[in-house]
Formats: C-alpha cells, sequence, structure tokens
C-alpha cells in the first residue's frame, strides 16, 4: 500500500525534476502538459496542485536552490554562514543553478504576490543567528546577511560575472568584521 | 537641413520610448512591428540598427538606467557615490525602473555574449575613484562599489523587497567604514 504522503512527495520531486530538465534543455517556455509528459503523471495533478506553470516553475527553483545551499550547524556563526555561503556560491556555479536563479527573477514579475522565496531562507538564516546570540556571539541581521553575502553572489549571476572560488568565504568575513 | 547625427538621436530617443512604454503596459514581447509602429518609425531602421529585439530591449534599458543616475562631481568620494546611490535607489522604487532592470536580466540569458552594461557603469565609477584617489582620498574598487550598494539595491527590486527611502547612502557610509 502506497502512503498519500510518499506518493505526493514523489509526485512533486518528478514534477519539479522535469521542470529542470526542460530549463536546462532551454525549454523555458515548456507547457504543463509537456511538463507533465516527462515526470509521467497526468497533467490535471500539475493543475490541481500548482495551479499554473509560474507557481510551479517558482516552487520548482525555490526548493532547489534551498535545498542545494542548506545551513550547516558547526558551533559558530563565521562556521554556520561560511558553509551556507560556500553551498550558494557552489550552485551559483553550476549552470542549473543559474537557471533557477533566473527563472525565479523572471517569475517574480511585480504584478504577482510577494513570494515565499527570501522569507524562507531568511527564517532558516534567523534561527542560525538566534542560536549564535544566544551563544554570546555578536550577530547580524538577516538583512545584514543578505545584503554581504547573498546579492552579491545573485547579482555576479544575473549580469553573468564570474563567481570566483572563494567569493563566499570572502563576503562573509566582510560580514562580520563590519559587525 | 537635417543633421544625420540628429535624426538618428531622434529615432533612438524614440525607439526607446515606445520600447519602455509598451514594456510599462506589460506588453514585454511586443514584436518589433508594433515597437515601430508607436515610435513612428519604419520596422526596417529597427532592423537595420539592433538587429532583433532583444538587443534593442538591452540598449533601451541601458541607456535609461544609466542616466536616471548619473554620478555627480562634488568633489568628495562620499557625496559622488551618495548622489549616484540615491539617484539608483530612486529609479528602483520607480515602476518603469524596476521593469527595466527585470528587463535587462531577462535579455541577460546565459547563451549571450557577456553584455556591457555593468562594464559601462564600471568605466564610470572608476573615474569618479580615480579623480578621488588624486584627491588623496582612500578609495574602494569598482568591484566593491557594486557588492555594497548596487547589488543589496537592485536584489530588493528583483526579489519584490521594499526599498526604503535613505537605503542608497546608507549602503554607501558602510561601504566607506569597510575601507
Amino acid at each position: 500500500m502506497t502512503r498519500p504522503g510518499g506518493r505526493s512527495a514523489r509526485v512533486r520531486d518528478a514534477v519539479h525534476e522535469a521542470v529542470i530538465e526542460l530549463l536546462a534543455a532551454g525549454e523555458i517556455d515548456a507547457a504543463i502538459p509537456k511538463i507533465a509528459e516527462r515526470a509521467g503523471v497526468n497533467p490535471t495533478s500539475i493543475y490541481r496542485r500548482w495551479g499554473n506553470r509560474d507557481n510551479l516553475l517558482l516552487d520548482a527553483a525555490v526548493t532547489r536552490l534551498r535545498t542545494t545551499s542548506p545551513i550547516p550547524d558547526t558551533g559558530s556563526l563565521r562556521g554556520d554562514l561560511a558553509g551556507w555561503a560556500e553551498g550558494v556560491e557552489r550552485s551559483m556555479r553550476d549552470p542549473h543553478g543559474q537557471i533557477l536563479l533566473r527563472a525565479l527573477v523572471a517569475t517574480m514579475a511585480p504584478e504577482r504576490e510577494p513570494i515565499e522565496y527570501l522569507r524562507a531562507r531568511g527564517d532558516d538564516l534567523q534561527k542560525t543567528i538566534d542560536a549564535a546570540a544566544a551563544r554570546g556571539e555578536a550577530v547580524p541581521s538577516v538583512d545584514d546577511v543578505l545584503d554581504f553575502v547573498l546579492a552579491p553572489l545573485y547579482l555576479r549571476v544575473l549580469f553573468r560575472r564570474p563567481v570566483e572560488p572563494g567569493t563566499g568565504a570572502r563576503l562573509v568575513e566582510r560580514l562580520l568584521r563590519a559587525l
């Protein structure tokens, strides 16, 4: 017997994977029936779950970008942020990561509702910062982390400047020096 | 008698304006004949000058974003950068500016040649920085200015976070403190 949660998660993963493969193949305008075919699911399941193509694309991009750069728990804020920034940097050097970031920005049209992406990442960062504060470390705000670390990495990709290895670690050091 | 340079510049301005109006009206996919009609020029002139729609869109966005935030010459690096950052901040609070930034990012697909936008802005900034260094001021690199000031402002717009008044000035202060 298949648990509904297990099946549901498998459908989501298969559909996300299909979206990412199609994006990577340059098929940024792939319609839902095509995505469904590639994922081996019924188009109706996609319409029911995501409503439209933009919501699906956004969910796929957000899920992948978050999971490729989790925040580790190393016991120090410097270690946690450096580990996270290294993951972000790595995913920004990866063509799939770049495509997903572009897709994310492209789907965030001004007339749409604000999206959860940075909020979700912000919540992750807040937990890390709170834990460091509880240990007595000097801590930045989430906005500081986004300004000092995430914005420069993302801007490099969006404006097609190279992301040199070590950029993430350097940006984290700069943030901690500014405290 | 019409000077060729004068007429050429007027055509460029009229076509840029038509592109920006169509983008602002949500017609991001407007084809060249439609742009030509709105600008009151022959489609052939557009094809001859820009080659294709993406080149035209990029040129319109770059030209407008540069001219809405020139770097003033105030006699101090702090004043120059603060004046420039205030212009960038203002254009990022303006719906037209936001649309142009999105159009710029959208046309910079990974498979295209690197674009001149940040290079042109970088050259402007380098001149300002060189003049400050010649006056004996401590100066940042162009990359530092992009990381500390431009990236956080642009990321707010691309991720639909609000750009609070005074953000540009605050980011410039942070950059100068880090020197």
